[in-house]
């Protein structure tokens, strides 16, 4: 077994809205900041154990499927990196 | 002016407690993954203009400290990119 950091990185799909985006771009805006748009994303880094960075990344993509992401509203990338 | 995209990512201060994380990390285990740990992390995608990467830097570091982070228990991470 090899360890891996597995990084899962969680965004909105495109056209759905970011309530929470939303309000962070107002607030730095009556903060006197001047900017065009803010998008908001998840990050996991994930430590596990397993036979290849394959099986790694299909485990990996097995708990967005059930738990880290929502498939109707989410998007998400995984990268898989060998661990020291 | 150019168009720029900064990112920022917002992490925990190693030794400050993540009970988000914690909690994603059993809820995990209770659907029979193995992971030996999982670290979550905020990211900001923000579209800004700016005379030059450093300026877009410069603005971007000031949204971090006075809003996206908390110094006292966050450290943050900026990258600068030149939007299309």
């Amino acid at each position: 077994m090899t360890a891996y950091t597995a990084t899962v990185t969680v965004r909105l799909k495109h056209g759905v809205l970011d309530p929470e985006a939303e309000t962070t771009k107002r607030s730095l805006e009556r903060l006197g900041f001047d900017l065009e748009a803010l998008r908001s994303t998840d990050r996991y880094e994930i430590d596990l154990e397993a036979e290849s960075a394959g099986d790694a990344e299909a485990e990996v993509e097995e708990m967005a499927e059930r738990l880290l992401a929502n498939p109707t509203i989410h998007d998400y990338d995984i990268d898989v990196a060998e661990r020291e």
